[in-house]
């Protein structure tokens, strides 16, 4: 007689418990539940209905997800799915299961940050479009890991075809450049930067990093990400050995002063790893003149590195493709498709202007992994490009809304965003009690607001008033936007990430800036 | 008048173009319409129709991913979306994009690796949960990218309900304890490998790995996966520096001759970065005794770093959380849930038995991240802890799959596995055709196929055979199976990650083997 364990028939045995959950009409019920109460919360989100982060303390809310996953007897639910005798009874169990991931979404979707209101201006994490999250929802159902290409074999074909089409728009010559998919732009730094410290210090992978005397440097942009000075850290090149290139007026690498920097370096016999260009940065949207920074690089045979995950989109509009020229000249770049693609997260791209440099981040063996039998798939492993070995099948959701509209889509976004951001622009310098430093070149745009009584208070009064006003007002939930320190000046910061955002909502937030402001004066004086 | 750029009226500008595409109805119609299409996929599938893997040539794959990018005018769907000018134009529209949509699902469908036929048994990648890629789909259409507590904050208390309550499960006491998620186990490993590198180094983020003498070293598992080593060589201290830790009969690290490794080596006064120890091992699923392995590291005060990324979920059964005790005793611990938790991919745990350690991995400083104003939410801030910045909800598949059926469905779903290894053994050692050098722990086994007229070649011939036997077989699309090599000699290999793999399915694997294999030697023999 068989054991529970292994009758598939027995009601509420394992293995009936575990195929119910996997029934396919239990999806297709919970999934078109899900599809509804999706749309009806976009319905809402999107008309600029509730607040845009509804505040709640964090550790009551980690408290609340807790409790959900703890709570009662779930098991139920599965035995009854399990044990249901007749299609009725199953249906009714289905329904069941249904409902309660829509009272498990619903709770979630409530305490949620709603990036599609319209007052979202915030981080440089798109409101994305809800359809590539479709996509993403194929990807995940069917599990296409990769690592080898047997393990995804659509997921890497759609991985090199998106490389291949946004490389190409890039302006690199694909035949000769190579590209990888991997899980946000840090790792992608990461890896960018690992091939060049692998490329510069010879023998390092297997050696380890030697102390060179002088010690071996990165030249980074003042305002690089974080990312890429971790990246020194995590490299074991040490953030000592970080040195910042100079910036101009407008806060981007001056190629003149660059070029003298590397030179200098050379004359001194100190090995140069690489120079970590923006395009653009995150704090203002500075867009670095990399045609010229990649002159300098070449005249002194140094690695050039270009973090365009936010910018790199530009390469899409005719009007604003001239802030990346150069690009296509740097030896490794990295773009973000859940930046300015408008991509759920996390899907960043790495090139590799030479496609010699694929494989030399890693330098490794799995014979599990890489079948002697068939050596030509290799060239199709991503496992052999990347940190992950399993992977997600991340450029699925770039591929399919590409398929659908077309590269004129993108194009939409980055004008309609720049465009929206240069409204913006406007209405600060229309009021006399706002100031914008820089003149904003993408949808990335920097301001304080200085109400009449607070042009007296000293540097330290004025920064704080920026951060307490920010406070309330993402608190409040009527608007969500940043904050940033430059020289020692606090600014707000507003990323238009939210294409649906219109000028009127940017006059309410100045309006909404202005009421809270008076208000944080109010009680400032009390 | 308004530009046509700044007129949300105008019919097919490009503000119209995008509201048209993220318009809630558009979704929810096309989402109806993957749910309808995916349950038929799966009931295929699951039904053991078609291929497991349908091969096809890469190369081919990719050109017919890139044309359906690049082929036609694709924004006449979107200017038709933007332009309908009524309810019933507007729903013929979008009964159009779930159609579009549902073509490039099929397409990619019908190519991809089908993990849940039950004919996969294959890597460890599991047949995921179909219901928790909802959930997925629930995190990206909401893009809670988190990096900040603010710009996720469900994501975070979802993440940290999961890393509460797993840890609890894994032995931790998770008021001591800290743990965050990343984007796969590599990347997990990597940064509790980076954690231990910056404990045992000092100074080592800001200075740089320094050419100590004698040089630090890793101590690892000889069947430690790739990302351990790859660890050592993206770390700075050189893949010449890693240790192998001696095995016993059973491939498991043997305690006493790590206890003298670690003595000898701290006589020497070698700096020792951490002992790498696995439950399991990728080749064989083989445990390390953590107990005595933990033991012999507190001796002498080494970094015990677990990658259970595999058999962590073991801790999930009554029957063999055996497996798994003393992981509470290692410094970090790594375990997936996009392995025998069965979610789908990315979603890698790490855990710090010492809370004290959570931020030593990044040692930086982001202005515009961390908001001075309220520095306790820090805390919550999983920037601070991960390679990542923005990441993905990773945690809510097993949120939200946790909340719905409660512990014992993942219980479950190791002991239906590991006992339908237990079948598969059986089977093998029955048969005089095959040969299982090693008793199954888990639900990974290696085997090899051994038909009479093989037994006398030699070792070269015979591993030669088991490399194209797999490939014949998994070019067939019958069934999906991987290889290894372990001192020099090949073994198929399986991992059973579909639950509804049964054991006449398992039979029929082993018919298959002797079938392709008799046509195999006839066309060698030729």
């Amino acid at each position: 007689m068989p054991s529970p364990l292994e009758d598939p028939s027995a009601a509420a045995s394992p293995y009936a418990r575990i195929a119910a959950a996997y029934a396919p009409e239990t999806l297709q019920t919970a999934a078109t539940h899900m599809a509804a109460l999706l749309a009806a919360h976009f319905r809402h989100v999107q008309g600029g209905e509730g607040p845009v982060l509804p505040w709640n303390d964090p550790e009551q809310l980690v408290l609340s997800a807790r409790r959900l996953m703890l709570q009662g007897d779930h098991s139920d639910l599965l035995n009854d799915l399990a044990g249901a005798t007749d299609a009725a009874a199953a249906r009714q169990t289905q329904d069941q299961v249904a409902c309660a991931v829509g009272q498990l979404a619903a709770a979630v979707l409530a305490h949620g940050h709603q990036l599609h209101h319209p007052h979202y201006v915030g981080h440089q994490v798109p409101a994305s479009l809800p359809l590539a999250a479709l996509f993403d929802f194929l990807g995940a159902v069917t599990n296409q890991g990769m690592a080898i290409y047997e393990m995804g074999p659509w997921a890497t074909a759609v991985e090199r075809a998106v490389l291949d089409v946004v490389g190409s728009r890039l302006g690199f010559d694909m035949q000769g450049a190579a590209g990888l998919i991997t899980s946000g732009a840090s790792l992608a730094n990461l890896t960018g930067l690992l091939t060049a410290r692998n490329r510069c210090l010879d023998g390092v992978w297997k050696r380890g990093v030697l102390a060179a005397d002088p010690a071996a440097v990165v030249v980074v942009h003042a305002d690089a990400h974080y990312s890429i000075s971790r990246a020194a850290g995590i490299l074991g090149l040490g953030t000592d050995h970080i040195l910042t290139a100079s910036l101009d007026a407008r806060r981007r690498i001056d190629p003149t002063r660059l070029d003298e920097q590397l030179g200098d370096l050379r004359r001194r016999g100190v090995p140069i790893v690489a120079v970590s260009a923006a395009a653009c940065t995150t704090p203002i949207g500075a867009f670095d003149p990399l045609e010229d920074v990649a002159a300098a690089c070449q005249r002194h045979d140094v690695w050039l590195h270009v973090d365009a995950a936010h910018g790199g989109a530009a390469c899409m509009s005719r009007q604003h493709r001239h802030l990346v020229r150069g690009l296509e000249q740097a030896d490794s770049v990295v773009c973000d498709a859940h930046k300015m693609f408008f991509m759920p997260a996390l899907c960043a791209l790495l090139f590799y202007r030479d496609r010699s440099h694929r494989f030399l981040a890693f330098d490794q063996h799995a014979p599990y992994l890489y079948d002697p039998t068939a050596p030509e798939l290799a060239e199709f492993d991503s496992g052999l490009l990347t940190v992950e070995c399993t992977k997600r099948a991340a450029a699925i959701g770039l591929w399919g809304t590409w398929s659908l509209f077309g590269p004129q889509w993108f194009e939409d976004l980055v004008d309609v965003t720049f465009e929206r951001t240069r409204d913006l622009y406007q209405l600060l310098l229309a009021a006399d009690d706002f100031e914008a430093p820089y003149e904003p070149t993408c949808n990335i745009l920097v301001f304080r607001h200085l109400p009449p009584l607070l042009r007296n208070l000293d540097a330290a009064a004025q920064n704080r008033f920026q951060l307490l006003l920010r406070r309330r007002v993402i608190e409040s939930g009527e608007f969500y936007l940043v904050a940033t320190t430059l020289d020692g000046t606090s600014l707000l910061r507003t990323t238009l990430m939210n294409p649906l955002t219109r000028p009127d909502h940017l006059t309410c937030l100045l309006d909404t800036l202005r009421r809270h402001g008076q208000e944080l004066v109010r009680s400032l004086a009390d």
